[in-house]
């Protein structure tokens, strides 16, 4: 006869009970990533401040509660984690409230667009003796993670220039740029994530940027193409391309020179696949955009976050990982504002 | 007040229960497919001749359900629909019965070695009114998909000929080697069943083929490399190469030439990154084997399953599907030991 | 002062006198090689039966004398070597002549149809001491030896398969293809000689072919689309894939794969520039034929030639290698005609 | 009979008659260049101040007459254009000269260090009414030149930003770096160029730099690592990245995005092999240096310039060419040393 139900792999001991705040398109991703891909992990609520939004997401992922509080998750008793997906300037009041009761918290970035904002948060989260994780999922692609490789092991000698070239395929909607924080804040943020994570961190900042892509865009007060040149701590020189429109979709590369050599990273297809004809030898597009190109180091980054909590370490991208990529959003805006070069001292 | 738990959205009539028998590799990744990435599909049971893999494979996937005897899979009332990845010399067995009390069968490639069984395992299914679907997964690959489209669309025009390279990382053991039906009936399988998926049926095959890599394998009464050239019955020309071992790693290409046109696939790398030095210009060797290599077309074509079963169309990959690449395989085998071309119909 | 005229580098000891027979596309290709490109060679005359096309290729690249008698080039006392550039027909009997007047001899592919013609031509080269190169300019490509010195080094290992896809972009005028010996004879020549080169000698031939491009070359007796399916004595299995007509250019790709890893060419583009649009992601066609595709190895084996005669060493493709690939285009139409494997001793 | 001489292609109105001045290593390219590539161009003369160099390129390119007077070619009767590739104190004098006496003028790049100078020059050519083209050939690389179709056919909408990765296998001796007029004059001066030739006039720069390769190139007052971002008088942004040591070899990468697409080039390699083996995927290093890469537009600008002269038109690359990017690396240069962006009209 059948036998008798067998227990998850997970004991009691292993696994961490999350719960989810915002049930917009990121939030739903990791309800999504949480629920089907990442051992240990159970999601079981999850909240929005549109109730319809947060059924809907607990529905389509099978996470048995939801609510339009989100207080209700952060002072449950049940839930160990917190994964904090709302609009950004909600993001510190969470962090907040969260390291009150003990949680643990992951973030998306940025954590906020004001440093003593943030200040007040991280030191909420150090006081509370809790962890934080910031959502740079970009540190868990495997490119990046090459080319880190490429660096730590000597393979490509001592670093001497860096290239990022970011670009995604279309801009968003004018009324979500008006919250963003801008292209700095918003877009190249994950490139000065980047940075810091392969070379260390920077210095001095200059930047030149332009409304290329749309007028409109301009009007809400933003940019939407900007190039930054970067000076690191150890002396090494960077840039940033980012535009906010790419035709052929999602073009996500970043180049380390060094002593020895250089690491280059490609975008990724759809398929590996050329066709020849009588006009041109080509290949479909780049992967279109974030969901596509990164659902593996967004898988990545929580499998990180839950391993550290069940196994006992530290969080692979803490609090202040968070807060130094604001400060260079900030030093960019300032370039431009006053065309010169500026330091990052000058600021913090 | 978190709210009562949310029924998953699969209502209960879109829902399909599996039973998986074997619990070896193949079964446990199709385990772990069905429990986490298949819409629709609800594995409750698992089943293998040695308990232990049966409970281990269970407790890994949170399969309610485990047993040792797969009798109990194709018995239990409760189960809509086996996945049969029992060991080769079982399926017709499996099928038959499963047949026989009305379940939906998934099967994995080779159905048999011998065509008899083949028949009499299609006749029941048929006879049964069930759907029996074959695991050649490598039709859900995003790569041999977009060739097929290029064939389809007339983008490459008409068809003159296909060349398929596939080659394995490293020979399997010789005792499975010893079970498995040899390289054509076992790993170029794959590749006949890619040519009738591109280019239709074929009318004749020529064979060379040795024993290169490994002279065990040849003790064991098998080749380790082997060339095939087929001519369709549409006219055109197709080559195979097998290797059983390339030192790099899986390589996997097919490419289609045709009157207006070429489609060529290249292989998958973990990443996208070169590095450059003194020394080359270099990558990372190729996903390292199926495992590797076709996960997503493991995951597509479970999906593919599920939802033609739970929607009411008709399976991708059907019976015949099943019999005809093991036609081509008794074809290939025959023109080597007969050193000349052999036709299919000599055979079927 | 501006001094007086300083001698050509070259002594007179280290310059080869050449005659040019043929002023067709290839005869006023070498022309043009060796008058610009080729350090010791002087070609001092050029013969064409029509003396208009030896006048204008006289007149394009300053060769001092023209012909419409190639006698008179055979039996100049001032030529040292003679390069035969003239229709297939002819060439055995101006390498009979040229070998009794003690010339040099570099002779374009295929030597002749008739094997007994060949043999003549190479026992009067042999009786008189001259040397005879075939003008088969590919293994002087760069691709080619690249594979070439990644089997010799063994840096691959032992090879165990070789495949040759080789499409021309047109098919030649219908004229031509009555008088080519065929595509076997004309086109695939060459890849039967890259198979020499790469990996020696070859024991039997399998061909499939048909008329897929154009019925009127069916009508001329000729095929259009060829694959080949080779054993060489070594041991390897080897493919060659034929297609008068690839509508996006001269495809010339190798693959060899061995015991530790494989080599394997692409093509060459007249640009390295990717253009993305919302589109595609590609470049511009391969180079398009013979003229631009070989260039170099036009150049380089004429190099070759003139190097073995100044400076006394052996030309690089001998007599032999001329005939060896007459041999396996024979073994290859025998295949078709019979639907048989074909060994070559049945043929020499 | 062998018949009389024939009279090379070019009739006498059609020939040009040029002296070379300098002998040195781009002096002997284009030595060999006018020599064997360019129809139309008759070397006739050579000077270097060290006679044996004069002599020994004289020798081995053929050429008649060699002379260590300079001023013999300038002022000689038969000659009716000078190829300036003396060292770059040298170029403004003799430009002046050669104006003088009614000589076309081909002139190596820099033109001088000194703006004042530059002016003079050019003023006398303008007076003279004679045609000056600078060294700028990578203009007439097919890369570059498919890159500049891109934009101007629209290919790729309207341009928004520029990168150009560019960097040597090696730095120079140190004695050379002396007199180079360090990186910005010598080397970045012809992506300076690539900047004009691509998208126009530039308004603005931004340079950081620094010595990382080699300390004794710093001690001799020069950097060998710099990153310059421009602005565009059209609005565009660029950024050129130079380094005067890549290990891998020479590295010549230009980008440019719009807002319908980008075009992007890549490095050529003396093969188009790929070797699979245990370790990597992986072929051999770029080409070298700019006499492996550029070879091909060494010989097009040649044509170029002996082609406007023998044909009545405008040569393609004008004195003003040559003086822009002058003034280019001096903003870079100020930019260097006061930290902070310069614009170009604070110079000129």
């Amino acid at each position: 006869m059948i036998s008798a139900i067998i227990r998850v792999r997970l004991g009691a001991s292993m696994t961490i009970k999350l719960g989810i705040i915002g049930a917009g398109r990121i939030g739903r991703l990791h309800a999504n990533t949480l629920t089907t891909r990442v051992p240990g992990a159970q999601a079981i609520a999850i909240a929005d401040i549109f109730e319809a939004s947060a059924k809907s997401a607990a529905a389509d992922y099978s996470i048995p509660d939801y609510t339009s509080e989100p207080a209700e998750i952060i002072n449950s008793g049940d839930i160990d984690a917190v994964v904090i997906c709302s609009s950004t300037d909600t993001h510190c009041r969470f962090i907040t409230e969260a390291a009150g009761t003990g949680k643990q918290i992951f973030c998306e970035k940025p954590i906020a667009f004001d440093l003593a904002e943030i200040d007040a948060a991280l030191a909420a989260v150090a006081d509370a003796g809790v962890q934080l994780q910031i959502g740079f999922n970009r540190r868990f692609d495997s490119n990046h993670a090459r080319i880190k490789q490429a660096i730590d092991s000597g393979e490509i000698g001592e670093p001497h220039t860096l290239t990022i070239i970011s670009r995604d395929p279309a801009p968003p909607p004018i009324d979500y740029i008006k919250v963003s924080g801008g292209l700095m804040m918003d877009m190249m943020i994950h490139d000065f994530d980047m940075c810091r994570f392969l070379l260390g961190e920077v210095e001095e900042i200059y930047a030149m940027a332009d409304v290329m892509v749309d007028p409109a865009i301009g009007e809400a007060g933003d940019i939407d193409t900007a190039t930054v040149m970067l000076r690191f701590e150890n002396g090494a020189i960077g840039t940033i391309e980012n535009s906010r429109q790419a035709v052929y979709g999602y073009d996500q590369r970043v180049e380390v020179f060094g002593s020895r050599g250089a690491a280059s990273s490609g975008n990724w297809h759809p398929n590996a696949v050329t066709i020849s004809d009588a006009s041109s030898v080509r290949r479909n597009l780049p992967l279109h955009f974030f969901i596509e190109r990164y659902m593996d180091s967004y898988i990545a980054e929580m499998i990180a976050f839950v391993e550290a909590l069940t196994k006992g370490g530290t969080v692979p991208v803490v609090g202040n990982d968070g807060r130094v990529p604001v400060l260079m959003a900030m030093g960019g805006m300032r370039s431009i504002a006053e065309k010169r070069p500026v330091r990052l001292d000058e600021i913090a």
